[in-house]
Parts: structure tokens; sequence; C-alpha cells
């Protein structure tokens, strides 16, 4: 049985380390083609790492093994897991809630294990690469078919870390709302979804006023980025789903003086 | 059927864009290899595109899709491309000229469809990233063996937009010429093959005069970039074919004060 | 037969040399794997390429092909080599030492080839790109099965280019030692194992002294990245088996004052 893996991942395209992972796999699972979803997680961000796997999921075949490491555990005694989902989906990274939000979204946990095999761990495990050395072979085994239950031991699954993404508060008219991401280009990603907007009663063609707790703005609702225009904000739903603060060529985040976590309140223009 | 996919784009490779469209073409082409020829055209670079596009199609086997996205018209209503060109080579991507110097050099385009088949779109269409909802998986059916014409409705190829790149000028001993790319040593692409030169009398290893509007300077004529010495400037043949003028360890298009599309006057130099 | 191509470079991400290589190699072995070791070597930098090849070869299964590209002198008469060496592996790639070091891991060279055949080489060859004339076709045809001996004719592999890395000296709580690489991060990366220390005297746990000709400092030993604090330097085995000097969120190398290639005393601390 050979499977695809999608890697995802912080270590950047810069050095050798995605590349041998890459090369980790290929001599574990000879032909198993491997999806590089992303390498641009910043380092050691766990909860943007567990965001975008979770934004990627859905466009990710089911019976494709997922493996995501953004690790500033690497080398201490946080467990080193492969979880089925319970939409039978395989998940392999550390146990620091990078992959969370996808087995929620999966419908929980089915069953976890902890990477311990001898024949499965390259030797000598470098502990600041568990990347190499645990996760890939791990995935790798996986996807040539290996049994899941022959990676090691049953791990409790109501103990794994988990990570929680902040609901916007829907009031009349007005959302309590934060900031989810902001890109390279100073877009601001709020953890607001459309039909949230609409539950708190502001019209899709509405324009919004966003505040920040420094400034606030009067912002367009837009369908695409073309749409916007030299001056002034726009609000638009982007790639995945959640509402964005855009600006034409220009950084949002920095006309609303926010960062990733910040509070915005989403109110009707006047 | 299984071929393979080649896939270039403006999208970088600092965020999940490209993974999850390799990741929407495995799920529906499993194990169809997808070769990524380039995600660093400047963004909404149509042009560059296009030019890329067509100086790397000679390398890429003729039974390979080729998917191209640099889309500034996504969720407009610009058509979404796919061509089966006259040397029967598949091209997906948008209607907007990027393809168009790539089927040229085909010989033209035998037939073109709109896709918009209901079971190719991927629900909901973002319409900021039809790369992932429209282009990607439209590519992975045509590579899984689909049938062109299944993807949509047959459009007018003499109806798509094209792009023509400037042809240079050659007199006697002399041409007026264009700044076609400039890369990041500042190398200055010319729109200028070897054989123009010497249809304007300039023998190969003549050293010539080259002129923006704002200055001029003497250009050696060298082979490889190991022959630059310390000083000066040196015109080649680039990897692609193109006349380059370039500069030790230093930016040519700096000395030479020009940008992309301005005019460059080559003649003898005395 | 069909293998994989591991593929390492210096050509960067950015513009499409690396995918264009990877077409070539599409069409020359359809379907054959390849794996991307990292393509972020700074440019010309050989002995850099030659150092992340040999790091990077016992995790490449023995049936890869490697095709390693950091080649100044692409278009001058430096030989083009493919070589099987003693442990049965092949390379390909430019004859400037840059694979020497990967042979050397092997056993030697059992047979070296100049890649010369017609029907190997993509005419025209351009004297800027061997990676994609030269190089990357001679690995497609031998991951495709196609035999050594018919790239070209036999070359003394006694001639071969070479490049050695300096030992460091051992003397009696002290080692003579070089730079041999810093990160983007400004970690420093010693000529030096973790059992060379010990062989000096050294305990695993022991505080170091590191001087340069210019300053010096006490470094803690540490196992991971983890366990740095915000203060002094740390010592440890790097994924790579290398002695590195890190410092919490700051270059080490700017600390030291070091560059690469310059001298390094380490001793016990005070």
């Amino acid at each position: 049985m050979v499977r695809s893996i999608a890697f995802l991942s912080d270590l950047g395209v810069r050095d050798e380390a995605i590349g041998v992972c890459h090369a980790v796999m290929d001599r574990i699972a000879p032909g198993v083609p491997v999806v590089h979803v992303g390498h641009g997680i910043a380092p050691m961000d766990v909860r943007a790492g567990a965001l975008t796997l979770v934004q990627a999921l859905p466009y990710i075949a089911t019976d494709t093994v997922v493996l995501a490491v953004v690790d500033p555990g690497s080398g201490t005694d946080r467990l080193a897991l492969a979880v089925r989902t319970a939409a039978d989906r395989l998940l392999v990274g550390p146990d620091n809630g990078l992959l969370s939000l996808a087995w929620r979204l999966d419908g929980g946990v089915a069953e976890a294990i902890v990477i311990e095999a001898p024949d499965v761990l390259i030797q000598p495990v470098s502990p600041v690469l568990h990347a190499r050395d645990v996760f890939a072979p791990a995935a790798a085994h996986l996807a040539a078919g290996r049994a899941l239950s022959s990676l090691g031991p049953v791990t409790d699954s109501a103990a794994l870390v988990t990570i929680a993404l902040a609901e916007p508060e829907i009031g009349d008219r007005r959302l309590s709302a934060e900031v989810l991401d902001i890109d390279r280009f100073g877009n601001v990603r709020l953890n607001v979804r459309p039909d949230q907007l609409t539950a708190a009663g502001l019209e899709p063609d509405e324009p919004l006023e966003v505040a920040s707790t420094a400034t606030g703005a009067r912002v367009a609702r837009i369908r695409t980025y073309g749409e916007m225009s030299d001056a002034g904000l726009g609000a638009l739903a982007d790639a995945w789903g959640w509402i964005s603060i855009i600006r034409f060529e220009s950084s949002a985040a920095d006309l609303l003086e926010v960062s990733i976590g910040d509070p915005i309140w989403v109110t009707a223009a006047d």
C-alpha cells in the first residue's frame, strides 16, 4: 500500500533539513510522493502551524499521511505522536498541540501512539532534529503500509496537548474578534467567518467599522483583491474562509497598529 | 494514463498556497509527479510569467500538462482556460496572455476550453485563489486522463488574450533593443538573440557599445560568467538564449540606469 | 529500473533553473522521484556544497542517483563527472571537489566517467548552465537504468579534484579547531566531533572556553536549543554531529568575531 505524505514544517527551504527528511522518507517508502504543503511557518510558532495545517486539511486526501513538524521541544520529554483520527486519517508530529486542530476537525482522536519502536527511529537520534530521526521515518513507515500500532505504545488521547482558537463574541451588529494572523503583505486575518458577520446582523455588502485598541477605520466589503482602490481598507473572505482586512499595496496591520492576538471590534459603519 | 504536471506560478514558497494546490492535484491524480518549474515570478507580472514559461517549454515533455498561474484577475470575469496546442500539448491557466507565448511556440491553439465543469471546480470556489479551486483540479483531471472537452465549453481561440514581445530593430551594425528582464544580480537581459547581432553585422567576438537613455558603456563579448574580470561589462548568451549584459559581482542595471522595458541601443564599440 | 534522484545545488529556488532541471529529468526518466535535498548552498561555494552533501549522504538510499551542482567552472574545461563509488553509489557533478567528500565516505571511487555522450547532452549546451544540459540529463539516464560506462570515456580517478576538511589538533584538554560553517542564525559550527572533545580529556558536561583571535567566551554544554537561557553561549552536538557554538536568539559568530575558516581554540573553562 503506497500513499502520499503531506509534509508541513517551520524548517524553511534555505538549508538541507527538509530535503534530508524527504530523502529519509524516500528510502523507507520508495516512490511514495511527498507533497510539501509548506515549510514557511514562523520558526517555533506552534499555533501558526496548527492553523495552517487545519486550513490545508480539507484539500489533502484522507489516505495521505500528514507529517507536521513545528517542534520547539525537540529532544525534551514531549511525546512524539502518531495519531489516527476519527475520520481515519493518520497524523504524525510532536505532542504540543500542533496536530490538535486537525484531529478536532476530523472528529477527534481514534488512536494515539507514542513513536518509540527501535526499528523506526534513525540512530543516533539527534535531540535537535527529531523531524529527521523520529517523525519523518514514522510517517514513511505508515505511508508504506506499516500498522500504526507497531510504532510504539498507545497513549491516552485525553491527555494530549491541545490548542484552542478563540471564537469571536457575536453581538447585535457587533463582534468582538481577534487578530488570527498577519501575512507578509500586512493583511490582517480575523478569527471571523463570513457567516458570523451575517449572524451579527451585518449584511454581506454592508461597510464595516473596525477598531483596535489604538485606532479605527472604515472598511469596504469586497470579493477580490482587484476591487481595492488606492485608498482605504477592504474586508474580504480570504482563500481559507476567514475575514481579512486588506489595504491597497500597503499594510493594514500597520494602519490599525495591531499584532497577532490583539483584539479587534467590528461594527456597522455609520 | 498518468502524465506529469509542470507547475509555474507567482505564488512564492513562503506560504502554503502552492503546497495546497499540489495536495489538490495529488488527491485527484494520485501518483502523478508534479514538477515545480518555479514559483518566484514577480507577483502579478503576467508578462514575466509568460516569458519564463516559454523559455522552460522546450525542456518539458510534450505529454506533461502545464499549469501556469499568474492571475491578477482571479475572481473576475476573465476566462479560466485549458488549451490544447497545435503540438498536442495541454496548457492550463488564466486568459490573460500568460499562456500565449507558449502556444505560439507550439504553432498555435488547436482547442480552447473554458474550465466550468461542476465536477472539476472545488467548492466553494474562492474568488481569490482560483489556482487551488479551478486551475489545479483542471490540470490534475487532464493529467489523470480526462478528456479536455469534458472540462467545459469550447471558446473561440482567436479571441483569447495574447502578449507580444517586442523584436529588436536590426540595422547596419546597430540594434534598437529593449530590456526584457533584470535578474536579482542586476544582469540586464535584452530582447536580442546572438544570431540577431550577427545579422546586424556584429561579429561574435566583437566588443559592443550599449547605450540607455541615460548613459553608455563598452561591453566585452564573453561565453561564461567566469571570464568576467573585476572591471567593465560583459555580454553573453544566457542559459535561455538571450544576450545578457553582466557586470562582475555588481549590477549592470544600476550602471546603465535601466528598468525592464527601457530601450537599449547596441552598436559596435569604437 | 527506476531509482530516485537526490538533487543538491546552489541554484536557489527564486528562478526556474532547478525547476527546468527537474523537467529535463522527468522527461528522460518519467516517474522517477526527485528529492530536492536543498538548493540553498551559498552561490559558487564548492566547499560548503561538498560538506552539505557528505552530511546528507548517510540519509540517502544507496541506489539513489546523487546529482550535485555547485559549478563556478560551468563552460570551462573542468570535467563533467559521473562516478560510481566503492559503495556502489552513483554521483553526478562537476570535477571541482564537490563530490569528493562523498566518495571518500563511500570508500573511494570505483569508476569515473566523463559525461560526453552526444545522446546525453542537451543541445545546444549552454556554457552557463551545465546543470540543465549536462548533469541533469546524465543523472536522469542513470536513474532510468542506463549503464554508467555509456555516458562517456573513463577518466583516471586518481587525478580527480578533491577537497580536504581540516581536522582539529587534539591536545591535553585543548583543541585547535576551525570554523566549519556559520548558519543564518549566527551559530558557529566547528570542525570538531563530540568524541574529539572527549579524546582531549574534556568531559561531556564540562563547560568550555572558546577563543578566537579577537576574543573569548565561556560556553555551557547543552543537548538542545531549548536549554539555552538568555545569556551566554552554549555548545551542542548539532543535527549533523558537529559541535556548534550557539547563543540565545543572537549571533555567536558576531560575539566571537569569527568567519568561516577562522581558527578557534577550545579549552576547559576555569
